[in-house]
């Protein structure tokens, strides 16, 4: 094996996230392998206490991570790896051979969800199931996390309001932490309803609108500004959205629309950068209207988040497109869900199922495979309940099956995730639509346990 | 070319990451391009202001950034994608030869660095260097992120003691943002001087210690706490660290010392992860102490930060390792460095230099080829200079070649940069080494101009 190399790329393959995994569950895999505990057991991922900026989350990152979970393959360099940390030759050939047998059943992305609630559940061999652990939580703790933010962003720009569709657009790419979330961000804004991406590698992998216009050193290429732009648009006539606040924003806008004239094409629109975004897209409407371009459209950008938007927007700032970017592709404000994956049952040798439960404070877990029931009034939902799985409840379960042996049985569109989300968002009791975070209304939603549930909910003491 | 697939797992090759890129560089590329606007420029990457938590950085990233530049190819899938988006052939041709061909200046990572120093330089023909921004922005400020949340959180364990070193360890994976996310969090807080992580892949790719004990969940698949940990320590001899707080943890404590004495091996340490961390982990050490086992080490794990670690190191809680998941993965406090690429000379056609600025409120840029000259007194560093590149002032420059001719010319070893880093930290003024932001001292550390700079700090005012 070549020795590691410091400055090696450090991008994996989907087959080398294999090894994508914390330490101890290899350790835990190797114990329960030779001692033979490989009976089905069943893990749920869910979170314990929501961010204190969020009421709710917008469930992501389950499609890519099954992807990843069906092509786990540990191929020989992996395998060798191991072997020099110490791992037995059985245990070596077993994972040799280990593929994902196992069944999930999962929210599908762009639901809702609340603490406690379980996003996704594995049945599985144990060992299987163990190994999935860090995969599962690394790829949807963060894509929930981004979905969640763009979701804010997308209601404090007025979804719901049928031509604010796709109006927030992503652009985080040089924020956002690394090649793989930059790409997951622009998939995970496009469910919560972003409009497009300044990604273009997302935008390929995912099928999303590339969107881009210039950078204030395009302008300054030029001698003047008004030369810039007239270059701009005989090199991209299909894309003169011009970059407006390089020197002084007003006059950017007039030189855009001497431009358009000049060059002969249309003005799709501009976009602001800097400065009063309130009063300088208020200016650039009127000289845009005055020129008889009503249909160009001003897109704001520039550090912004949903609370400055919904500023922006209650006051009336005519401002059509909104990029964001560190905000969007970090979360910036809550950037870590805290999403955590828990053996709830396992078959003990006799075959029978047995709950298990952890006695640490704060971090109990309450046994046993659920389900999660939503209840609705009218259009709107208005509590959930936490039930066991096989349990009769009123309501719809949230929970379907996503993967049966091992092999994906649940696809879908990003449109269908999309809509789903945004009628998601537009069922949120009112105050749950409401930007500020769980910490101001903490019992704002009802998740109820189920009465099956409820009798666990005091676990007796385990005797250690 | 197969439609976009929703639940694709998203993962780029090195080669795919070419297309890592805003919309809008590639729109401004075949602008240039059209025109044979490509003589050589000079672009430069720098932070105009440290997240408000922050007083310094610590460089990070550039080594991954600059193989992922040597490797940059447009492939036929991605230049019929950009075909498909209406760029001309021509310019297409031109991105399918295309390969980077400029020089790259940069500080090694685990440089300290401060307010617009520029961290990394790239001197190419236009184009190319245009079309490096997003990729080198996305790795280099994340994992700057990172290895300067590491680097805090060192100092908080106790850089500088002899013995501290090493004893961060990076339990980040399940909540970085994604797979190079927590690949480059391993790597970053090794840089900054973490003792090892519990990410597999990152610890095989790098070259890092592997660490990891047991999950609750291992305990619980067992009747009794005592026969999970002698199981384990029979199956996993070498690595005898168990998790004594599933139940009641000093209890869980005895059952360690009985169950090593049960199996025959050495204990090397408990790890606590919940509960009073100072009172836990003394009582901890009085119960290993009693047994004859003080070089068993203990552990604190659970949603530890930096602030919270000084208080127990303060408090002289006897903790030996400190494992660190979601506030050093994700850099919770400031998960955004907001480093920008800016172009700052071109050649005119006349070959002369001209320095490039841009008027917007707030983001000017000083124009021209910069490097950093730091000054020391004794083993501190007392002060920067940021000048012209080709000035002559007294202190040592930071920005040294990395890049000539589009191959990287520097390569050193991880040790390398874990030994500048904490060096660094060892010779930040006492002010800078206390946690605390930015906004708590704005003036602690004087960064100042260049005569020849200040002459250009007031820009005259361009005419659009």
């Amino acid at each position: 094996m070549a020795p590691p190399d410091p400055n090696d790329p450090g991008l994996l393959s989907p087959a080398q996230t294999s090894l994508l995994i914390d330490q101890y569950e290899l350790a835990m895999a190797a114990s329960y392998h030779r001692r033979g505990m490989n009976q089905t057991a069943i893990f749920e991922l869910f979170v314990r206490h929501l961010p204190p900026q969020r009421k709710w989350l917008l469930a992501a990152g389950i499609g890519p991570a099954l992807a990843l979970v069906e092509a786990m393959r540990f191929g020989s360099p992996e395998l060798e790896y191991l072997e020099g940390l110490g791992f037995e030759r059985p245990f070596l050939d077993a994972l040799a051979e280990l593929r994902f047998t196992g069944d999930v059943d999962a929210v599908p992305e762009g639901t809702v969800v609340f603490a406690n609630e379980p996003l996704l559940r594995v049945t599985a061999p144990r060992i299987e199931g163990q190994l999935l652990e860090t995969l599962l939580l690394n790829q949807v703790n963060f894509q929930t996390a981004i979905a969640t933010k763009a979701a804010r962003l997308v209601l404090a720009i007025g979804a719901g309001t049928p031509d604010r569709d796709g109006r927030l657009i992503d652009f985080s790419p040089r924020r956002a932490h690394g090649v793989d979330a930059a790409v997951k961000a622009a998939r995970a804004a496009a469910i919560a309803g972003a409009g497009g991406t300044s990604n273009v590698a997302a935008a390929m992998r995912y099928g999303l609108a590339p969107v881009g216009t210039m950078a204030h050193s395009y302008v300054m290429s030029f001698e003047h500004e008004r030369d810039a732009f007239v270059a701009f648009m005989q090199d991209m006539p299909h894309n003169t959205v011009m970059l407006v606040d390089t020197y002084d924003t007003l006059a950017g806008v007039r030189h855009a629309i001497e431009a358009a004239r000049s060059a002969g094409v249309p003005l799709h629109g501009v976009r602001i950068d800097s400065g009063d975004l309130l009063e300088l897209s208020r200016g650039a409407r009127r000289l845009l209207d005055e020129a008889g371009l009503p249909d160009a459209r001003i897109t704001a950008s520039g550090d912004l988040e949903e609370r400055r938007i919904e500023e922006l927007v209650s006051s009336g700032a005519p401002i059509d497109r909104w990029g964001v970017g560190t905000d969007l592709g970090t979360s910036r404000d809550a950037p870590a869900v805290g999403g955590v994956y828990k053996l709830v049952a396992d078959r003990a040798a006799g075959g029978v199922w047995r709950g298990t439960l952890k006695a640490s404070p704060d971090k109990a877990t309450i046994p046993g495979a659920k389900q999660v029931f939503r209840r609705w009034s009218g259009t709107q939902m208005c509590g959930d309940v936490i039930a066991a799985a096989d349990e009769d409840v009123e309501g719809t379960p949230l929970l379907v099956p996503v993967m049966r042996g091992g092999r994906r049985v649940f696809r879908e569109e990003l449109a269908a995730m999309r809509a789903r989300a945004l009628s998601e968002l537009e069922a949120l009791p009112a105050g749950l639509r409401k930007l500020g975070g769980e910490a101001e209304r903490p019992d704002s939603y009802p998740v109820d346990r189920s009465p099956a549930l409820r009798s666990l909910a005091n676990p007796p003491k385990v005797d250690g």
